[in-house]
C-alpha cells in the first residue's frame, strides 16, 4: 500500500493532472472515479498504464461487480487520505487511473463519404469541450478536429464532462487550423466547411448538410477567428429571439450536430 | 463609504446571496459585475433597491459610459477589501446590487394562441437553469416554468450563467406540477405536453409543435418524475448515436427548444 505523499507513482499522477505539457510528452491522461474506470476495463483494458484504488474503493468495486472484475488487473493501494489530496474530483471515490490517449488519424476519420467533422477553434472552456465531445457523440459526428488554441482535450475537467465519451469520439488536434481545412475542401475530400457566426448570412436549418461536411464552432467570446471564417464555404446563424447576445457554445455545437445530423 | 463588515446592509447581502429562503421571504435577488449592472439599468431601473460600488468600479463605469451614467442613482461606496469578501464570483469587478425579483402572472404567459411553454421538473444544477434560461430566450419559449423541486432561479450562480435573460424570460413556479400540467391541457388552455424521457417513443423531430405547448424537462440523473411523465401527452426522445447513455439537461432542452421553435 502507497502511504507516502512522495511515492514516485503518486507525484506523477499529481503532475499529470496539472500539467497539460506532462499529459502530451507521456501520451497520457488521467481518469477518476467507478463510471470512467468501468468504461476504460469494458471497451480498451489494454490503454490503463497505472491503477490506484483505496481500499475501500476496491472493497466496493467487489461488492458490486464480483471479484472477477479485477482479477488479472495490476493495481496499487493508496491510503485514504494521501488520495484525497492528489484527486481532482470534489468528493473522490477512491478510484484512479493513468490511461493510454487513443492517437487517431485524420485520414481514417475523413474517410467515410458521408462524414460530419466538428471543428473547434479556440475552445477555452472546459465544461464546454467534454460537454461538446459527449454531445458530438450522441449526435452522431464523425469526429473531431481540435485547433492549437483549444484547451487540452485530457484536462481532467474535459475527460469528466465528456461522461466517457472521450474514450470513443476520435479527435485530432492541428496547428494551422484554416490551412487544415482548406485542405478538406480541395478536390480529393470534397468537404464543405460551415462556420457558424453571430453575422452568418444562411440560417442554419436552411443548408443540407449532404455528403461530407465541417462545422466549426468558434472561441466562447471571440467566436470563429478571421483566418478560420476566411476559408469556411458558408457563414452559418443560429437566429435568436429576445436580446440574447450569443448561445452558450456547447448549446451552439449541440443545436448544428443535431441538424446536420438529419441528412 | 461603508467601511465595516458589520454594517447592515453588507450583511443583508451576503445572506441573500448565500440563502434561498432569504431571498424569497424578501423578493429580491443579488446581481454582480458591469453587465448585469447595465442591462438593469437599461431595462428596469426601477428594480434596484441597493447598489454597492468599489470607488474603482465606480470611476471605472463614469469613465467608460460617462458622468450621465450614475446620475440621479442611489448608491453606497464599499471599501475594496469588504467588496471582495462578500462577492460571489471569483473576480469580483466590484458592481454589486439588490435588485426586485419580477412576479410572472402564468396566465398571461400562456394566453398566445402559440404559447410555447418550457416545464423543468427537477432540475438541479444552477449552470444548467443559467445556460437553460438563456438559451430559451434566443429559441423564442413563451416562459420557464419551474417545479417546487428545481434549483432556485435566483440562486446567484444561476442569475449569472442566465447572461442577462433571467431579466427577461417569464418565470413561474409552481407547487405540484403534474396537476398543474392537467390544467394546462384542458379545454381552455389546451396545451400539448411534450415530455422528454430517454425512452420517448417519438423521435422530437417527428411532431409538429403547432398551437400551445409544453416540453417538460427532467432531472439530471433521474430525468422527468414518474407522475409529470403521466401527465405529458407524449413522450419525446432525442436519438443517441453511440454508447452516450444521457445528454447534458441544458443541451437536450436547447435542441428541442430550437425544433419546437421552427414551427
Amino acid at each position: 500500500m502507497i502511504t507516502s505523499a512522495t511515492n514516485p507513482k503518486l507525484k506523477r499522477i499529481a503532475s499529470l493532472l496539472k500539467k497539460s505539457a506532462h499529459r502530451k510528452a507521456e501520451g497520457v491522461f488521467v481518469i477518476e472515479g467507478f463510471k470512467m474506470f468501468m468504461e476504460v476495463l469494458a471497451q480498451c483494458p489494454e490503454r490503463f498504464e497505472e491503477i490506484l484504488f483505496t481500499e475501500a474503493a476496491k472493497n466496493k468495486m467487489v461488492s458490486t461487480f464480483g471479484e472477477p472484475v479485477i482479477e488479472g488487473l495490476k493495481y496499487e493501494l493508496v491510503e485514504e487520505k494521501l488520495f484525497e489530496k492528489i484527486a481532482e474530483t470534489v468528493t473522490p471515490q477512491g478510484v484512479l487511473a493513468i490511461v493510454k490517449t487513443p492517437a487517431y488519424n485524420l485520414s481514417d476519420i475523413l474517410k467515410d463519404n458521408t462524414a460530419k467533422l466538428l471543428v473547434l477553434d479556440n475552445l477555452r472552456d472546459p465544461g464546454n469541450l467534454g460537454t461538446i465531445v459527449r454531445t458530438a457523440e450522441a449526435a452522431g459526428m464523425s469526429g473531431i478536429l481540435l485547433s492549437e488554441g483549444c484547451v487540452d482535450i485530457t484536462n481532467p475537467k474535459v475527460v469528466r464532462s465528456t461522461m466517457g465519451a472521450i474514450l470513443r469520439v476520435p479527435f485530432v488536434g492541428c496547428e494551422r487550423l484554416s490551412d487544415e481545412l482548406l485542405r478538406l475542401k480541395e478536390n480529393y475530400y470534397g468537404f464543405t466547411v460551415y462556420a457558424t457566426a453571430l453575422n452568418g448570412s444562411v440560417v442554419f436549418t436552411e443548408n443540407k448538410y449532404y455528403g461530407r461536411c465541417a462545422i466549426v464552432i468558434g472561441n466562447e467570446s471571440n467566436g470563429v477567428s478571421p483566418e478560420v471564417l476566411a476559408a469556411a464555404d458558408k457563414k452559418i446563424r443560429i437566429p435568436m429571439a429576445g436580446k440574447v447576445e450569443s448561445l452558450n457554445a456547447a448549446v451552439a455545437a449541440a443545436v448544428v450536430m443535431y441538424e446536420v445530423n438529419r441528412y
